[in-house]
């Protein structure tokens, strides 16, 4: 049950032979889940050996270039690619011009359906719900509308323990009521505690998108307690103003939002190319929130799985 | 008076980690020409240290995705450089919905002018007339309206040498005479002839862009005697009937090509990603035409200046 983010593009729209522009991939035990798809986020899938078959959720933030113009080659790939099953696209309404577009002069929509579920931006919003994981839009501020996503594994109540099984035999009802937090009572009437039944839940683990956005303090409300934090972190604190103008958000600022979040672990991306050492921009974030870390492609960052009372999945 | 074409991409439509989608840089004494614009151009362009400045001409030969999706990233990012120069593109029409869907969205002809040039595909055009170099679109025969390319260096004439001024000091209009090929009588009537006061003029280099097009024998007629030729090369002869269906060449078909057209040397590019050993392919293009290569991303192709009369600039 991996829950694993990699990063595919770490800059801003600037894009360098080494920080493409901005892609994530999450892969939740096996279904993966694109977050944005800049320009040549197909050619970082395959240099990371990842099965485009596998990507059916193509999460996208808003409609600037840096974080959509992979995604006709994508596409376009997809459908060389023999595939079939449907493509489910989470995004700003305005996406749907873009989209038209494209599959109008390609001409492949008898071939795979594009199903484009527009994400809206006034409030959190749960948009994607499958068997394990559940996704919302968060409203972020920037120059379009935009949103923010949280990815968090579904519950999956109480495990019963195979060896309570073995001592006891409960029946199938008395084994539903366990799986719902139930003691037993055994025929010579003594009661079994559910603790000694069944392990704790798995720890329900999380992940938060924000990008593009200005320091935007109802963010970190809505995201409460999220085990990895991507945040954008365009600018360094002495060009604050620069980031308040353009709408971005400063190395500082990110920190702020994941120490108020409660946050797990911040990763830094979505650098202006105008700085040759990021070093200050790990520096200042980590006055606010020590377990900063500044990312690169084809970084991964993994989250255990753990079950809850236990300490963090790091 | 450098004459240098580099690959950024030798892929067909499936691009993989090591082989990006179709682009080429034509570099002609420090002007740039870029020739088609796959997606990932620009970190290309980045990875093989191009300054983007110096690229004033952009020639596309039809608009299938693999050749033109790098387009929107590359313009955004001439934008976000600060650009103030007019950028001339030369491609089909259809090419101009596609420019004004992305400059409509991006709001940048504020900044600076894209002036697209057609190019039409009927017959053999001259589309570019600038100091040193003139460019042909080239009909070819695929899917949609498709050209290549035919670069050549404008005629120089003849260069006078340093030490025949100095020995027989000729009045200026006689200097303009020996360039335009006279001999000069001297005072005591003897004549020198033009051979003894100039250097033969130095060879027009050429390089032909051939892509993506069926064979198509009249195709070697209108680049005759080309240095340097590229062209498409997506299957084996073995799959004939797929390229005859497609509209694409075999490795065969276009070492026929450059045969027929007294080509220097051959480069064979845009390969489906279906085959893992390209080896075949260039030996059956070599059978035909002998100085046949594979290109790959990055390679860079140099033609030396020659003068009229010596041998090949390779």
């Amino acid at each position: 049950m991996v829950f694993r983010l990699t990063i595919l593009g770490s800059s801003s729209a600037l894009p360098t032979a080494n920080r493409y522009p901005t892609a994530l991939l999450l892969n939740a035990n096996e279904r993966f889940f694109l977050i944005d798809c800049g320009e040549g986020t197909q050619m970082q899938l395959r240099k990371y050996k990842f099965n485009f078959s596998k990507i059916d959720h193509v999460f996208i933030s808003h409609i600037h270039g840096d974080h959509i113009f992979g995604l006709p080659g994508l596409l376009s790939t997809m459908q060389l690619l023999g595939r079939k099953k449907d493509l489910h696209i989470y995004g700003p309404a305005e996406l749907e011009e873009y989209l038209n577009l494209y599959s109008g002069k390609q001409d492949f929509s008898e071939i795979f359906k594009i199903i484009l579920h527009k994400t809206g931006h006034k409030r959190k919003n749960l948009i994607y719900s499958g068997k394990n994981m559940e996704v919302w839009s968060i409203p972020l501020k920037h120059r379009v509308p935009t949103t923010g996503f949280l990815f968090k594994e579904k519950s999956v109540g109480r495990n019963i323990r195979k060896e309570a099984i073995r001592k006891y035999e409960p029946g199938i009802e008395q084994i539903a009521r366990i799986i719902e937090g139930e003691d037993i009572k055994l025929e010579d009437g003594s009661i079994i505690a559910n603790e000694l039944l069944t392990l704790p839940p798995w720890k329900r683990r999380s992940y938060a998108y924000i990008s593009d956005t200005k320091y935007y303090p109802s963010i970190a409300g809505q995201i409460l307690d999220v085990d990895l934090l991507f945040h954008e972190s365009t600018f360094l604190s002495k060009d604050e103003k620069m980031a308040e103008k353009t709408f971005h958000s400063t190395a500082k600022q990110a920190a702020m939002t994941a120490q108020q979040a409660n946050a797990g672990k911040l990763l830094l991306g979505h650098f202006s190319s105008r700085y040759k050492s990021l070093n200050p921009m790990l520096n200042e974030a980590k006055e606010v929130f020590e377990n900063s870390h500044l990312v690169e492609d084809g970084d991964n960052f993994e989250i255990k799985r753990i079950r809850e009372g236990f300490e963090s999945g790091f």
